[in-house]
């Protein structure tokens, strides 16, 4: 069969990312265009950010003679010799003695300039003079010619990103034009027939094609000129005539491939008939299916570049379009540009997790980072390669090289960080279980200057995070069967030597959340056994969970009884979006996911959500903005705003324990 | 004396730099302009490094439907319970098995998709059907409705400066407009009779206007718009006008200094007429005459932000403009766009001299930093306010608070550095004696990835700073009087303890640097005494100076006989710069300098100029592109084309010591 031909030929093609972009940079030099592009000679008022293309050489000194730098006069300093305060000297101001303002030439007869607050100016014999009461050393309170640069002396470097003072540096040397590589115009065509433009609205089987806008930012960001093209179906002649069109005003194409598995395929076939196909699928996840190539261009239009333009098929996920830009594409825009590629900021760090990784690929791990206590901390993020947030929500990278099977718990890594050290320095980590107004309590530190980083890993995960000194605090709802208490007897049990404090936060509804009407008839957790209806639960260790087999066990409802109990989701927004688009009938969550999404809700229970927030945080500078937030009526009424929240207990105290 | 009284003013009034601070904000909280301007709705493609107005909630999931995530068959994945290798299940392609791309929406009585690659497309009984041989659990393949995004979810906080990814999942999450804070608009007006505009040819006492381009750019890489205003001359009724009009259509006027001492009071006398100053000299160097305040819209022209705008006297030497520009503009800037103040990622360094500085003032000190060994090192650089240069090569700024009164040799400072870790891991430390072609070095080490920071302290000073461990290697040219030889015998003296490989780099041919057609008729060091003749010396330390009282004394010439033996340049051209500008006859110098600044050049002496390096750093990756560079052709071949140099010993190893 064909698809399955086409599929073995991506993967059995797969190679190394190092050989991949070794084949590249190899057929690029070959056609000559591993190097700079064509310098232009631009005005120094556009040239920030620009990379110059040949070395700055001062044309003038600055300053350019000598110069006053005080107001005062200008002298001889012998004529000083002597003075003091006990035997003042005084000179006429006449040819030999001259007021000047800073910045004034100095005379040639002169040497010094004793400043104007130095002098008494007086009369003598019906003359101006000046009374000086200490001797000057010559070239006092001159500027020497060329103190700042002297004519001929290198100003800037080639190869060398203009900054602001730069600028002023080169102006001040005496130029106005100044000699920078060519920004390089990459062409972006996105591809694929389910594919609509952004702000559509959107059908099922529809995708918003926002891929093209994420790689025209990038490559405006890295110092490239995007063209956006209007996304193209899957079709081989119109892809190929898109291609082959841009080539002629472009120096770098980039297909980006639909969502269809099988559609990079296109730009290989493309890329095969126009001209050499070098790489076809990188064993690098996401982002696997790249697609590299050199294209002829067509004797009627001539390439800015040469007679070969190369391009790129992005794949189509979202992530693998994100990490190829800056795998593939930023390097070559560097080179292109004349400037070393970008070296990501790295720091140390504990993966807080034990991850899995295909032995034969580079993977491109998202985590979030932040410091807690001695430690930097990396919690990984999502891994599926549509996942955008994923990326939005990543502070850095960590790369599992080929070769190497996964990472351990507890296991130092390398992190190239998408944030500055300082973010991380700020960040407060709240792992723990995921509650709607989380996102909220983010919005609210972030305009106190502070940063909140969350990872949902269900109640228990919060508290074993706690243990393992990898959150500053955690979410948690935990209801204890016996006691009917929340939390205490867990933080017992799973934190016997970590002290901490237990902070009200709110109450909160939790019921079945049903699609609106109820149509099943829903009353209870009894009901979901009944025939034809189905469940989505949340996953283990999760609050919600713990909630529903303790009620189960009250009512004598036999799990496997429940159609869908094994099917996990992890936000109380993932179950409510599962009812809302009819997949199942009904979930265990908060009434606020049911709102959110307009569905109906059967309430249940009320139940109390804390912050457990380890000692040794609770009195840092760090925390002191979230703990003062919870005291602050702007918050809680935001809080309360909200469906099925009570925040009476927001703010105190609730036990220390240990 | 009125000149008096105002130089008084300023620096009685000079007051503490927070309190300025404090000052000017709580000012702008008085009239309502300390927070965000207005915000506005944009298309994101616009939106690049704008910052959230507002929060982002998702308006639609992503995906907004259950989609399948591979090629394959949609199926119910209880139809395939059982299959195995041996028990393969076929099934009828359907109503209830129908194949579905990548991303294409599941039908509702299906629950999961089994790949294309894992079925056998079979005839049976005449019928397309598919047989599996592996049981699926449910919802294998199948992408959940809002994996990515779950409507009402926060896609980005508000206050969120916009990358790439960032404008990509807004978009996903169904938005194609944003709320963004509008960017400030500055109006920057530059005064000074002295001012002419850029690539002017120059003539004394007249001064390049580039203040306002370093400041536009500045505005720029900040987030704002800046509007630079022709210079004005020092005219009170034009400044005031000037000021009163870019009030209109401006949120913040920056009105930069001439040079004079003044000038400054033009724009504290304008503000005060306009409106209310508030600070008239702040306790910082370089940049204490800067001016606070706020002035009143006229009731004509109505300000976009206020009946008041914040007016900023930027102090006119140019590294006092630029730090006036991070210190006040920056923070102020950034809180009009919502986002934090920058937070200059710092490191840890050890400071290689003594520095004093005033008790009064905080002052920031240029530096250029690198990682010699285990150590950071910064070492400081010139401070006067007039060299822009200083803050071009600096990689960092040291802050001296007030109420200390210098730094020690040795200490351990912190650096807010201008350039990245990466770039001072990069950084090769040359320190030492002062060669044109360290220069061209640096530009050929530039184009290989690596970096060169130099900093001149004579023959004497490299190796001291070698013995500290403060360089990687030294340019020496010290002639030993005894041997004839050069360096062995210094550095037998000043590093003991020190191995380091001596390499040899050139000769260059040092004479005396006088004016063209030689005026004084000088024919050699002898004739320096003769009356009349002016002469410029080099520091203490010089390789070049100890080259002078080597062969004064040979000559029996009298160094006190020397008008100007006492004055110092630190640099070749330096030396040559101040007999170009007629303020003296002759130096010591090398020839490439008098030929930069076509002047004559009476040839004396050959002296080699050697690369002392330290052993430890001598066969490091970091040293390999230098060491690898005086091999190669194209460099002997650059610094042979200039004239007095010969690179006969380049690359030759001379001596291994210690």
């Amino acid at each position: 069969m064909n698809i399955n031909h086409e599929m073995e030929n991506i993967y059995l093609h797969d190679i190394p990312l190092d050989k991949a972009w070794d084949l590249l940079v190899e057929s690029l030099e070959a056609v000559g265009l591993w190097k700079p592009l064509e310098s232009e000679g631009i005005p120094l008022e556009n040239a920030l950010r620009r990379v110059t293309a040949e070395p700055v050489w001062a044309r003038i000194s600055s300053p350019h003679y000598y110069a006053a730098a005080m107001d005062g006069f200008a002298i001889r300093a012998v004529d000083t010799s002597g003075a003091s305060d006990r035997t003042p000297t005084s000179l006429q101001v006449d040819l030999k003695v001259t007021y000047v303002d800073t910045g004034d030439p100095i005379p040639k007869w002169a040497d010094a300039v004793v400043p104007i607050e130095n002098v008494e100016v007086i009369e003598e014999s019906g003359e101006r003079a000046i009374r000086i009461r200490a001797a000057l050393a010559p070239w006092t309170h001159v500027r020497a010619m060329g103190e700042d640069m002297v004519a001929t002396e290198l100003v800037v470097p080639a190869s060398h990103e203009l900054r602001p003072v730069d600028l002023g540096a080169i102006a001040g040397s005496g130029h106005d034009m100044i000699h920078v590589w060519r920004r390089p115009r990459v062409a972006i065509i996105p591809t694929g027939t389910e594919l609509v433009p952004i702000g559509s609205e959107v059908e099922p089987g529809e995708t918003i094609e926002y891929n093209s806008l994420v790689l025209a930012a990038q490559v405006e960001t890295w110092g490239g000129q995007a063209t956006r093209y209007p996304s193209l179906p899957d079709d081989f002649e119109r892809i190929r005539k898109a291609v082959l069109e841009a080539t002629a005003s472009h120096d770098l194409v980039l297909v980006n491939a639909g969502s269809s598995a099988g559609s990079e395929d296109y730009t290989a076939q493309v890329v095969e008939s126009l001209g050499k196909l070098l790489v076809h699928g990188v064993a690098v996840r996401p982002g696997h299916p790249v697609v590299l190539g050199l294209v002829k261009c067509t004797p009627e239009v001539s390439s800015p570049a040469g007679a070969f333009v190369p391009v790129i098929g992005v794949p189509g996920y979202p992530v693998s379009t994100a990490l190829t830009g800056e795998i593939f594409v930023e390097p070559l825009l560097a080179r292109w540009l004349g400037r070393p590629p970008l070296v990501p900021q790295t720091i140390d760090a504990t993966l807080t997790r034990k991850v899995r990784s295909s032995r034969g690929d580079d993977e491109y791990l998202r985590v979030t980072v932040g410091r807690v206590g001695e430690r930097i901390i990396a919690a990984p993020l999502t891994r599926g390669a549509g996942v955008i947030t994923s990326l939005v929500r990543a502070d850095g990278i960590v790369l599992i090289p080929a070769g190497v099977q996964g990472l351990q718990t507890g296991e130092t890594v390398t992190v190239r960080l998408y944030r500055s050290l300082a973010d991380v320095e700020r960040t407060i980590l709240v792992l723990g279980s995921h509650d709607l107004t989380i996102d909220l309590m983010a919005q609210f530190l972030s305009q106190r200057g502070s940063r909140l980083s969350s990872a949902n890993l269900g109640s228990l995960g919060g508290l074993v995070a706690l243990r393992r000194g990898e959150a500053h605090l955690a979410g948690s709802h935990l209801l204890d069967p016996e006691s009917g208490e929340y939390n205490l007897s867990y933080i017992e049990k799973y934190l016997p030597d970590v002290p901490v404090v237990v902070v009200g936060y709110v109450t909160r509804e939790q019921g079945l959340i049903v699609s609106l009407g109820n149509p099943k008839d829903l009353t209870g957790l009894a009901d979901l056994v009944k025939d034809g209806v189905t469940f989505i639960n949340r996953q283990q260790g999760a609050g919600t969970r713990i909630l529903l087999d303790y009620y189960l066990g009250e009512l004598g409802v036999d799990k496997d009884a429940i159609t869908g109990y094994e099917r996990e989701e992890y936000t109380h927004l993932a179950v409510a979006a599962a009812v809302s688009s009819g997949a199942v009938d009904s979930g265990l969550g908060i009434r606020a996911a049911a709102d959110a999404l307009k569905l109906d809700f059967i309430p249940l229970y009320n139940e109390r959500f804390d912050l457990i927030i380890s000692l040794e945080h609770y009195e840092s500078t760090k925390l002191a903005p979230l703990l003062e937030m919870l005291q602050n009526t702007e918050f809680r009424d935001a809080v309360d705003a909200i469906a099925g929240y009570d925040t009476a207990p927001m703010g105190k105290t609730i036990a220390e324990i240990g």
